[in-house]
């Protein structure tokens, strides 16, 4: 399959909206790969199909992760916790991709985890700030896009770990072990 | 032993400055306990003896942990978060103290966990917001001390984990999984 055919299949299972943002995604992934020295083709193709799952049946998804062994602690957190892991297995088993730091870029792209690649960051990055994201402080985030991946990065993280405990909203635990890899990291 | 005994015991084991700390704690444990309709002797013991360990020797504190069970997940972290379980150990051992509730109070006032007893919130909230401390917020939360225990506490867990993230400073994750369960309870 082709970039083309790509972005028909998610267009077909989204919102308009959400096809905007991956489409602002792409070119935002695409960007930081070439500036970073990364795979540009394989961060399009993971940006791309990196929301494929987002509106995918809940109980589909769960179903998903029993079956095939995927981390059992996602059971309970719902399609934003969901849709990244089972989007990846959908990519490779659905798709046919069988590129790695594809699937794993789609995989961690809302939780994180620890040890990331550089690719897995780029897609977390690029989902966070490409241009039609609004939330306050997202312009600072965006100055610091192409000054230091991992900086930028851990910027991304703190950003919505604080959002998340300031609303309430449960942590996974798996985003507070990529926070604390990136605390550990710049110890050692 | 009694109050005296508890108090001469830990003022041999700590500089001055957390000895004026731990009169502070246990003077809001105790109120705090009053008001709450909780038991205040025991919240006079935990308030007492909750950082006699603080300054124990590290290496000594990790022995502790392997060599009699306690949260593997400690090791490594410092005698921030060894000393509310060690401490608790001690207490249980070399003062011969077998109030769970004390105990567990002392264990967890650092960390917090799931499913923390009244007593538990308590020490934790005392120990955070005791007169002599002093850090940005701290009045917001006093405010709050006396209108709801579990009010304050969530406040009081919140405004822990954003000041850690902010400064970039790692989170233990049974802190996090202290923030679920607050989240989740009050979801149900």
């Amino acid at each position: 399959m082709e970039r083309t055919d790509y972005l028909a299949y998610v267009k077909a299972r989204m919102p308009e909206k959400r096809y905007i943002h991956t489409l602002g995604v792409e070119q935002t992934a695409k960007a930081m790969a070439a500036h970073y020295g990364e795979d540009v083709a394989a961060a399009e193709t993971a940006a791309i199909l990196h929301d494929l799952a987002k509106y995918a049946d809940v109980a589909w998804m769960e179903q998903i992760v029993r079956d095939h062994g995927l981390d059992a602690r996602l059971l309970g957190w719902g399609s934003e916790l969901l849709h990244g892991p089972v989007g990846a297995w959908v990519a490779q088993h659905e798709l046919g991709i069988t590129n790695e730091a594809i699937l794993h870029a789609m995989c961690y792209h809302t939780t994180g985890r620890a040890n990331m690649s550089n690719l897995e960051k780029i897609l977390y990055v690029a989902d966070m700030l490409e241009p039609n994201r609004r939330f306050p402080g997202v312009d600072d985030l965006r100055q610091m896009m192409y000054d230091g991946l991992n900086e930028v990065f851990e910027a991304c993280v703190k950003h919505s770990l604080i959002h998340l405990i300031s609303s309430g909203i449960a942590v996974f635990p798996q985003s507070i072990e990529c926070y604390n890899d990136i605390q550990s990291s710049e110890r050692n």
